[in-house]
Parts: C-alpha cells; sequence; structure tokens
C-alpha cells in the first residue's frame, strides 16, 4: 500500500475536517512529535495527518473516507506499544483514540465494567478498584482476551459492528469480538469494551526462594499450583543472570539470601483471609524445603519487604538504560522446551557475539520468557533476533507471548506460524479489509 | 444448498469409498439410525451417506472432494446436540468424527491434554483424572473457549491448519482458533484439541439455602464471591416452580426445609483444605443469615448429603419424560434483566397459552437461565418459543447461553444479535466457505 498523490491527499485530509471539525484533524506541523512513534522508539516518522476522532460514529466517518479513497490507516491508542504497530508508515494517516476516553458504566452486579477504547488502563484500574473490583495476574486471570465480554468495532468500510456482551456464557451465533481482540487493529478499530470484573481480593502473601536447577523450578511450580490452588496470583522466575545484574546496577536494591543460587522465584498468592493464607503458603514452601525443592524461602512479613522482593523483578526498568543498546524478547514456549532454549541460545551467542549478555525473567505459570539481550552494538541486534526467533522455532515456541507482532516481529512469524495458518489470516484480512487500510504493513508477513 | 443429482451422488460416494476404503463410508441401508438425528430428537432425517474418516488426512480428503463436488455436509460428533445442528438435512453427507477418538498426549508439566476431536468428554475427563487433573465449573473455570489452548480444523477445501499451541500466552499472529470454537462447524471441522487442565483440588464444600426475594440470591452472589474468592465452583439458583415440582414428581427426593420457599440456592465451593473452607463457608453463610439475605441454610456434612442436594438440582432428567411435550429454553442475560424477563414471560404465558407450566432453574453466576416450558400440546410450542425469544431480546439477552443455534434456532438469532453482526458472520462463512458445504442452514439466518 503505497501513499496517495498529494492531490488527493489534501482532497482526503480536507474532507476529514470538514466532517470532524479542524480541532479534531491536525497535519504539518501541528504533529506533535508523540504520533511518530510508539514505545520502542524505533523508525519514528510523523504520519500525514492525525485524525482524533470523539465517538464511534466519527471513527465510522473517518474509515468510510479513507476506505473511499483506499488511505492507509495506522490506529494509535496510548502509544505504550513494543512491536512497532503504532509507528506511522510513510503516507499514513493516524486515527487516535485519545479522546474516545471515559468509563461509560461500572455495574457491580455483573461483575463488568465499559470503558471507550482510549480509555488508560489506569483509569479502568482505578475505577474498578474504587468500586472493590480489582487483581489481575495473568497465572490466575488469563490474557486480556478472557476479561474481554463484549465490544465494539468499526470495520475498514465503516460499518459498526456492536457487540457489548455482559453475560458470561453466550452462544448465539459467531463470538465476534474474538476478531478484533489481539489481532492489533489490523481487522477493526476497537471503540469500545465490556471488561469482567473479578472480586476484590483482601489478603496477599509473598516470598521469594531461591532454586538450584529448572526441573526444581518447574516442581515448585507444581507444588504450589496443587498446594494454593486456585489462590496464586504471580510465579515468576528470576535466572541468576537477571538478578544478579539488577543487583549490581541499582544500588538501593539488596538481596535477601547471603548466596547466590542458579534461580530465584517470585511466588504471591491472593485470597480473603490473611491467617489462612499465610499458613498454607508457608506450608507448601516449609515442603519445598524439606524435598529440597527450594533451598531457601524468604516470606515478606510488611507492605515493605513485600516490594522489595518486586523491586527486584520490576528492577529491569531501571537497568535497561544501562544495558542500551539492547534487545528485548519476549517468547513463549513449552515449559519442558526452555533449558534447551535457553542452552541453545546461549551457546549461539557465545560463538556468534561473545561480547553479548543474556538477562532471563519470565512468567513461567503463563510459559513466558523475557531476555534482555546486550551486544554493545546496534547493528548486531539483527543477528539475535535471527538467532532467537530461530531457536523459537525449532521448539515449537511463539515469538511474541504477549507484545504482538507489530510491524518489528512480522518478517519472523514464520518461525511460530505455519504457511497455512498465514494464509488463513491474510484470507480474513481480505473478507474484513479488502482495501487493505487498516495498519497495513502489521502482522501478516507480505 | 441443494441436493445434487442422483448421478454425481453416485460418483461421490464411490469416490469417498475409493479413497477411505468401504468400511469408512455407510450408505442406503448401510446407514444406521443414529446417524440421522442429535439429542433433541426431532427433524429425524437418514443422511445420503455417512463417512467415517480415521485421520485428519482423511477428513482433508473427504472435504476436498465434497468441495470439489459442491455437496453439503453436516458435521457429527456425539449426537449429544440440543440445537439440530447435526441432524442431517435433505441429501447431506454426515462426516461422523467417531473413529478420531483417543488421547494423544497428557502432559502434566505443561497441564495439558491433547485429544483427537471425537473422543467422548468422559474418556477426556477420566485420562486428566486419573493424572491428578480434573475439575471444571463454568463460574470457575469458564467456557470451553477458555480451556481450549490450540485446535487442529480442516477448511472447506481441505486445507488442515494446525493450530496446536500448548502455551497459555501466545500473540504471534491471529488467534485462529477462535474461528472454529462455537462456530458449529460452519467454518471447519475441528480434528484435534490442546486442552487446559486444572490442578485436581482435594476439598468440597456444599451447602442448599432458602431466599426470599431475587434480590436476595443476587446479594448472596455478591458474598459468596467476595467470601469465598476463588474458590467458589457453583451458585445454581432453583425457582421454587422448579424445585417443587422436582419434588413432587421424583419420589425418592426429599427437601431437606420443612416450608417450601421462593428460591433455593446450592453453593459450592471448591478447595484445598476441608477444615479452612468448611469455617469460611460456614462464616460467609452465618453472615448472610444475620442480614436476613438468606432464611436457611444446610451444610451437606457428608458425600450423601452432598448428592442428595445435587439430585434435586439434577431432577430436570428425570421430570422432563412426564412434562413432554416441553420446550427446553438456555438462555442468558444480565442477571439485573431476569425479574423483567421473567414476569413479562410468565405474564405472556397466562395470556396466551394458560394451561402452561414453566420450570426455572438457572447458573447464576453465569448468567444462564434455564427454562421448561409445559404447555401439554407440541403444536404450541411455537408460540412459547417466539414469546419467549421475543422477551429476550428487549432484555438485550442471548437465546443460547451455551447449547448453541444449530438449525432450531437460527430463525430467531436476529433478536440476540444485530443486522450487521449477522452480515459479518455472512462475510467469515464465505471466506472461509465459498461454497457452502459445511453444515449449510445451521447458525446463519438464511
Amino acid at each position: 500500500m503505497s501513499a496517495v498523490s498529494v492531490g488527493v491527499r489534501d482532497g482526503i485530509v480536507d474532507r476529514l475536517r470538514n466532517r470532524l471539525g479542524s480541532g479534531a484533524v491536525l497535519s504539518g506541523a501541528g504533529i506533535g512529535e508523540r504520533y511518530s512513534v510508539d514505545y520502542t522508539g524505533e523508525n519514528a516518522q510523523p504520519p500525514m495527518a492525525v485524525v482524533r476522532p470523539g465517538s464511534t460514529t466519527e471513527v465510522a466517518a473517518v474509515l468510510r473516507t479513507c476506505s473511499e479513497f483506499a488511505q492507509p490507516v495506522v490506529v494509535q491508542g496510548g502509544l505504550t506499544g513494543l512491536a512497532g504497530g503504532a509507528t506511522p508508515r510513510k503516507g499514513e494517516i493516524a486515527l487516535s483514540l485519545e479522546r474516545l476516553n471515559g468509563i461509560e458504566e461500572l455495574d457491580p452486579v455483573s461483575m463488568t465494567i465499559t470503558a471507550r477504547a482510549g480509555t488508560p488502563l489506569q483509569a479502568v484500574q482505578d475505577a474498578a478498584i474504587a468500586t472493590n473490583a480489582g487483581g489481575n495476574q495473568g497465572i490466575r486471570f488469563g490474557m486480556a482476551r478472557n476479561l474481554v465480554l463484549g465490544l465494539e468495532a468499526v470495520l475498514a468500510d465503516g460499518t459498526v459492528i456492536s457487540s457489548m456482551n455482559k453475560m458470561l456464557k453466550n452462544n448465539a451465533g459467531y463470538d465476534l469480538k474474538q476478531l478484533f481482540v489481539g489481532t492489533e487493529g489490523t481487522l477493526g478499530v476497537i471503540t469500545r469494551v465490556v471488561l469482567r470484573l473479578a472480586p476484590r481480593l483482601s489478603s496477599r502473601c509473598t516470598a521469594l526462594c531461591t532454586a538450584e536447577s529448572f526441573g526444581d523450578v518447574v516442581d515448585l511450580l507444581q507444588a504450589v499450583q496443587t498446594g494454593l490452588a486456585g489462590s496464586i496470583s504471580a510465579y515468576e522466575v528470576m535466572w541468576a543472570s537477571y538478578f544478579d545484574k539488577v543487583l549490581e546496577i541499582v544500588e538501593t536494591l539488596r538481596s535477601p539470601f547471603e548466596d547466590s543460587h542458579p534461580f530465584y522465584v517470585l511466588v504471591e498468592s491472593e485470597g480473603v483471609d490473611q491467617v489462612t493464607d499465610n499458613e498454607r503458603l508457608e506450608s507448601v514452601l516449609a515442603g519445598a524445603l524439606e524435598s529440597e525443592t527450594i533451598t531457601d524461602a524468604v516470606i515478606a512479613r510488611s507492605e515493605n519487604e513485600r516490594q522489595s522482593f518486586w523491586a527486584i523483578r520490576d528492577g529491569v526498568g531501571e537497568i535497561t538504560p544501562a544495558l542500551a543498546p539492547y534487545v528485548p524478547l519476549d517468547v513463549s514456549m513449552d515449559i519442558a522446551a526452555m533449558p534447551r532454549f535457553l542452552e541453545s541460545f546461549d551457546r549461539a551467542l557465545a560463538a556468534e557475539l561473545p561480547n553479548s549478555l543474556n538477562l532471563v525473567f519470565g512468567h513461567l505459570g503463563d510459559n513466558n520468557l523475557h531476555l534482555f539481550v546486550t551486544t554493545g552494538h546496534e547493528a548486531e541486534n539483527d543477528t539475535v533476533l535471527e538467532l532467537a526467533y530461530g531457536l523459537v522455532g525449532e521448539c515449537g515456541g511463539s515469538i511474541s507471548a504477549e507484545h504482538g507482532v507489530g510491524s518489528l516481529k512480522r518478517g519472523f512469524l514464520h518461525h511460530s506460524r505455519t504457511p497455512k495458518e498465514i494464509d488463513l489470516m491474510g484470507r480474513l484480512k481480505q473478507a474484513l479489509d479488502p482495501r487493505g487500510i487498516l495498519n497495513p504493513g502489521r502482522v501478516i508477513p507480505s
């Protein structure tokens, strides 16, 4: 999809200004820098114009016009993406959802919240939490898809599909929202959502454990999943490479352990009774110590102590400046395949990029590993991606567990998906967006 | 889609026999009665032939051939459907998955089970339970969609789409399995699935409570959802109409209460510690008694007592013969809309079918109501459906919470879905099955 000619371009921007009002359309010098790139900072490029519709009807009008002109559109939300999906390509109009902002309803009986698509996640959480309904960890509540009960989306031709379902069970025809969740704006523009809420939990227990082998880390996961049943809310594994580097760089952090260990696991459970929940976690960890699945464990005895454990896990945000240039990887695979993948990858890095450093942590219960690979040379980043995604593919894993494909990973999609799957994605794209105006050049390989 | 001419028909059956072997293709008198109708028993009609492929490759060969002949196919699993979806229509070939049977893998580390699509659910549960991984209630674990991690499906043209993902998190491109889950075989034939397992729970607490108003039933739901947090596994509400009729017809059953009440609620929690779980349920119910949310409660003190509570809830299976002819309804809606719906429906029934009887129970936490309406005259069944689904639509509800649309409800789909939604379903159907051979006349209205 190439940019349209200058004459047509002026035509479409004028048409959009006439329709939405001049305040809703930015062009030329009026385009702020923030519409030029997502959180990655890579390949910054101002869009041809920015359109800021204030309603679903206006989104539909924008897309109808763009369809008519075969004008490519990049959809922008909070621009927090990590895959380049919302970074404009040359000649694209940016459709910003920032004015489609606000919570429409909080229903404590149905346990749902209805929000417009441009509402910051923090605002959704605040509203929900303020009325007794917060909490979300992947291992417990699943990914966003599982929490979306209904949505409204606008197709490329301007058709508004309203599936604002609030019911947990609804098998009346195709579940159309599944077309839009996780397709990164390539099949339609989501304008409103109904999210499922969970009851607020009143107790929380957090422990940091040490383990000497990956097998032990897996055994501990099974022990806490069985022993804590539905109350486990986090199982975060830090490899020594990551743990030690965070403590080295962030001077305010201290390890609660005297020695260094190959693995550290942050376990958290949430429930409704602090005393019995604590007893349960202690009992599971005591069993794990006895069976030598873990070698040490500290249970947080205060919120401060809890935060000091999480600060190590979240230290990635503080150490990345010191690691730059680095390649962040967000992959998933069978837990059983992880040791093979990491060994092969470290071996390949040692052979091809001997100065590289690979820091690893992961949401193990979700099959999700995050890797931060520093080479010292930006030019070598592509080599890292090639090595990593090739091995991910060999292990039957996914090149993106949660961040999505966007524009940066679509060239690697074949490592995780078959040609027939990619072809089927193309058939869907063709059926819903035959002129290819929605986020072209994202997700599906050319 | 009309039946093809006799000459062509003979051609296709011969072709399928040549390809699959004569044992895999039944025709004429060789077709057993069980291929003629699903669990409803309605509109029985033998298929033109029955094809029983033994592998995904054979399913693909069958569909490729049928596509070539534009031959309509009805997909049959266990024929336990309640919406007529698997009942053949004139001239269709039945594609039976009964030979696609067997568990391929049980992975206790990834907590997944991989099974072929024709495997009976009981066999899947037995295999999982035998290795410490059972348990599933909608309010806790969600619908089947949430438990399907991966699948393999064959498109109408014979293309095999293999998305046998085992990871909890995978955002590498479109989540294609969502196209096939819940679309009732109209977009592809599922041949294999990967299901997520949950750790087996070792404790269970069950109570039967009485309430005097629907508002109290809703308040109790909130109290148990908050007080039992993640451990609630069932919240089954029985209206007096249903409860009393079951006790009247099934002579072996006894109410644990002396008086009659407008509502009965069966609450069950599952956890890992019988003592503390019991204490927690007792404490929640004590609070509900004190606040007069409930008027009475009995906690099961033995497995026998527990089963006697469930026998009332499950008594529907025993009373239906006495109710025939009856109309079973499986609808969902906002909990807040339920009283309005039920009052309007009972008023409409009293006005139009004064001899009718409406028995109601529901999985309230899932927004799901089951209604059994007896009129005494089969000819009046359509009136019941018209009245019920019209009111469901007015309440913003779904004409099918879990049983699906099949052929019996597709004429009512417009009550729950907009014309634009139905049109989009048609676009998907056209994109994936352009010759319309897969389960034609199901789900999507003509």
